[in-house]
């Protein structure tokens, strides 16, 4: 493995021990002691990548937007809920997305500015409301950076009742019902009617996403050469 | 004063400063120490009220709702807004409402169940809607549990983004943001055209509220003769 694939893993690993602490104990009581422990790597492995605690948690907040990008779809306002969907997915089933909601809700009085996921979230929704507002989907009165700022607040505080009601087993559920509430005065009929909104809607997009993904693996291995290819099969 | 108005002053102060305490620390970090010292009374006096910190936590949501309903209206669905408008308006100006708030978003790992002005706030909205219901004021798909959850979830998540990006300087319109956003989904169109979604609303409601609290005072001092009228006018 070359010296910077192992760099790269390292500091995955290094994400993944903090995601988990930050997500179990919060932002103040996190200690990068603990976080040294679970990624069973050298505190100075720890302090190469990341200089701070604060370091750490923006980290974890933006090792989230390296994800990939939804599948593009002919109907932006399909995007727009997408993006939404597949988060919810994925938040009680990776630590980093999990974390990351955690910190952006921590209100810890010593709590160091910066460290919030909305205001990635906020663009990107924006964006895809502007692109919608070009194709014509949206209902005229729609503000694109208002109603962006209202759905990340929103599926926010949905998170947080689902997790205190529930453990997250009805997220699906209740933010489907948030779509369900909020699309109406945002698209027009005819794109209203054409939303799919359900709630399995994020595993199915995720789903797709995986496929996609191992598919061009595939295809990378294959250029590869038998030698790739035989990999692949084994 | 009679001794038991004397302990409704004190138990009320000690809410106060639990209050203060809980919004400034959060539940975790709070200490019974610091509300002895806030509240100026003896340790013995918070522990003859509340028993526990838990306890405390308790009595400052409860105390939000020993506050007065909004006034009634002949549409249900602009009290239902107006609950949401007026506890928007309160929040930056009453320590308790801000305090069960904030206790209400707390994620401490230790923190106890039970601490969570959600469902009560959830319970009042589901009635409205369901009261709404009775006279045609929803639309047919509405669940009265389902939007009355979505409704408190949502108005959490747009107070913490509130709360975290101005300093809850632009909460009102934020909040009337979310009402112009969801009420399209609940109210038939002619209850729908009737509603006051504007940001002062709450502000507007409270202060008729002020009044009507006032004059009730004023007759009751009136009804009590003369010494009443005096101790009122001066």
């Amino acid at each position: 493995m070359a010296r910077q694939e192992r760099a790269l893993r390292t500091r995955r690993l290094i994400l993944e021990a903090a995601a988990s602490v930050f997500d179990e104990f919060g932002y103040e009581r996190a200690t990068i002691g603990e976080v040294v422990a679970r990624a069973g790597v050298t505190r100075g492995a720890v302090y190469f990548h990341f200089a701070s605690k604060r370091e750490l948690a923006q980290g974890v907040i933006e090792g989230q937007f390296e994800a990939e990008a939804v599948p593009e779809r002919s109907c932006k306002l399909q995007e727009f809920v997408d993006t939404g969907m597949v988060v919810t997915h994925l938040v009680p089933i990776d630590p980093l997305v999990s974390a990351a909601v955690r910190l952006s809700v921590d209100q810890g009085a010593d709590k160091q500015m910066g460290i919030d996921a909305a205001p990635g979230w906020i663009s990107r929704l924006e964006r895809l409301l502007v692109d919608a507002g070009e194709r014509g989907e949206l209902l005229p009165h729609v503000v694109p950076a208002d109603t962006a700022g209202l759905m990340t607040a929103s599926w926010v505080g949905v998170q947080l009742q689902s997790q205190r009601f529930t453990g997250r087993a009805d997220l699906a559920v209740r933010v489907s019902t948030l779509y369900r509430h909020l699309m109406p005065s945002v698209a027009v009929p005819g794109v209203l009617a054409c939303l799919d909104l359900a709630p399995d809607r994020g595993a199915r997009v995720y789903a797709e996403m995986t496929a996609a993904r191992e598919a061009a693996a595939g295809e990378v291995a294959g250029a590869a050469g038998p030698e790739g290819a035989d990999a692949d099969a084994g």
